[in-house]
């Protein structure tokens, strides 16, 4: 087992990353404060999962309840987030009783979202069952739901007590969502991790195969970065939003396609392209560069081309996202490979960008 | 203009209270990130104040958007603060954009909280128009929403830049509520402050009589007490939750008889008369105290017996409170006049408070 710590000097914790941690009851039960735990799943993983989970955790006199929720990134929405707050008050759960997350990225946002606003706040674990939750979205903390008009827009800096990333779960992760875990995996090389980029380069065939060297290997690598991305600006007034690499257009790929056409990482591998194209339009990244990033997203199985929305539409999405300053909308570019930094664009970058992006690569 | 401080370690901030502070948009200006807000008030108080504010601001060169929400605690839900969440994203607000609660309670508890969630916090200010919101919610940080199950059961600590307690905007308060205001002073006396208390008996006339001198001193008083407690244990873990005196009674009074029945201040007071009851059964305080604290109620125009709801009824709203650890009910009782304490109380004694606060006084 591997253990990558994040160090928040309020609320320091564990990530613990191998196969079957998700029977190891041991590291979860001296963290409760008190033998009672509301487990969150949706309806493919709790078949597959929550069984030997709570089975695990009555055999060690763990008082255990669930709730279901339908799955899809379309139901992370208010109504959702009701339903959990519905069973939370039918079951009387109180301010000491801990919410499981058993699920992918979606479950974990809701999850630890109602955790941090049921009776304004209630300790939370996260158990991600998917490879982008693994090495990112169930670390450092960003809870929240969707809203029509725009993605992740309701939500809370709100950190977990504990996270296990138990690979053994990957195993029956259908083919396209690995892909789309590692497009996240990808990301990392890119911010500021030139050495991890290249082991990718080189290793890209054993993740897509899930040997568990591999994978144990990338979880643990994302983690370390993400984790001290996050202990260094946990309310992401810096360099935190760096992890938003291909986020931007990306998230203008989810919502102008319409929540759940496009995956979440299949989006942010084409943001990273258009980032990409951006910062070789200011002259800061090669052909080569370009090249070496496309070869590897596509031997992850993931798209490198954008859809054609418009560009006029995709710079409307992009205005309402999050990352925008006094209407000034915020890109991470490339400085050069495996090096990226927060910057503006301006209207003709973007378009330049979206002009490559959207041909044929 | 008086200041209390509010001296929170991580976010201190300033509670000015004063005749007209309203239109001082010098206190206002300092603090915000961007000269843009965007004040949610309702309908009752948007016609009284709302022009006023905005025109200071205007005038100032700060941009302003006003939401108008209807009246009332049974629109403290989801859905109201879904309409918030609507209009901020039509109107493509940002981080840095500054939210203004002016209004009572119900007004500062939503705002606050929509400003804690939307993307996942943004700054917000609290001009509270109640003496409840002066003296009380405004203060503190804590935010949230109902739910038909329980009050305030969603919600976030989350605290306000700035804390205007404008005592003009009393002048047009209704009596009613003047009067559900002062429970809330009263209580700050019964908490730790004897001495207040016997300055509330001698000024209460002057109070109900609206004296900006008498009001001023009682708004101060109160915003020191709740502001030192709240510094001392912001996310009530101990001894804030003295400031829920009489309010485990005065909540099961609330939603038994539905949201909006009974003033929140109303059901305090007689909740605050309960738990003067059930501290009589552990003889800890005299027939003597309970005559002076129910005359000082009365004098300040409360209710001071309480709704038939029959005490099943009764146990069970309790146990559905937050104030709910392992299944035990805390209630805050007082060892004296003048000084509580958090505690427990078994089947028997709750039953006799109740037996005794429900039949005529
Ligand atoms: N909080 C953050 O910092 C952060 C970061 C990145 C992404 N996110 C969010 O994460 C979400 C995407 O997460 P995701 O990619 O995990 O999607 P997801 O949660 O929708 O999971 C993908 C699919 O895989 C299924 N699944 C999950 N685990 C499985 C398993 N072990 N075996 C078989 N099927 C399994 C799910 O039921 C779902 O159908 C988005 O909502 C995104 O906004 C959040
Ligand atoms: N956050 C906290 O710490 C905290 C503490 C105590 C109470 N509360 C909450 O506060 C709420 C009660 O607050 P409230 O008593 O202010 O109720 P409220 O906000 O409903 O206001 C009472 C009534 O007075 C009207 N009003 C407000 N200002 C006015 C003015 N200046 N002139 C004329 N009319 C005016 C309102 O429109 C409303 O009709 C409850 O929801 C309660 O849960 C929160
Ligand atoms: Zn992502
Ligand atoms: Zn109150």
């Amino acid at each position: 087992m591997q253990t990558v710590k994040l160090d928040l000097a309020h609320a320091p914790y564990d990530i613990h990353i191998a196969r079957d941690l998700l029977t190891q009851v041991e590291l979860i039960k001296p963290l409760l404060l008190q033998p009672r735990v509301v487990i969150v799943s949706n309806a493919t993983v709790a078949p597959l999962y929550l069984k030997s989970l709570q089975d695990a955790l009555e055999a060690a006199d763990i008082q255990c309840h669930s709730i279901i929720l339908p799955d899809g990134e379309v139901y992370k929405t208010s109504e959702t987030l009701n339903l959990i707050f519905d069973e939370l008050l039918t079951e009387r759960c109180e301010r000491k009783t801990t919410l499981i997350a058993l699920g992918g990225g979606v479950i974990g946002d809701m999850t630890g979202f109602a955790a941090a606003v049921y009776q304004r706040g209630v300790p939370f674990i996260q158990i991600p069952t998917t490879l982008l939750a693994q090495v990112d979205s169930s670390v450092g903390g960003k809870t929240g739901i969707n809203h029509p008009l725009g993605k992740n827009m309701i939500g809370a800096f709100y950190q977990p007590k504990l996270v296990l990333a138990d690979l053994a779960t990957l195993d029956t992760l259908p083919l396209r969502e690995l892909s789309a875990g590692l497009a996240e995996v990808i990301k990392y090389g890119l911010i500021d991790d030139l050495a991890f980029f290249e082991w990718l380069e080189a290793n890209i065939e054993r993740l897509m195969a899930r040997e568990t060297e591999a994978l144990a290997y990338a979880v643990e690598r994302c983690c370390q970065n993400k984790a001290r991305i996050v202990a260094g600006d946990e309310k992401e007034q810096g360099q935190r939003a760096l992890l938003n690499l291909g986020h931007t257009f990306g998230h203008a790929i989810e919502s102008g396609l319409g929540y759940g056409v496009w995956l979440h990482g299949e989006a942010v591998a084409v943001g990273m392209m258009l980032a990409a194209f951006a910062s070789r339009e200011l002259d800061q990244i090669s052909d080569d560069d370009i090249a070496r990033i496309e070869s590897l997203l596509k031997k992850a199985g993931l798209p490198v081309q954008a859809p054609q929305l418009g560009n006029e539409r995709y710079l409307d999405l992009m205005a309402q996202d999050k990352k925008v300053d006094a209407g000034k909308i915020k890109f991470v570019l490339m400085r050069c490979l495996g090096e990226s930094y927060i910057g503006e664009l301006n209207r003709e970058t973007v378009i330049a960008a979206l002009d490559a992006g959207c041909s044929s690569v």
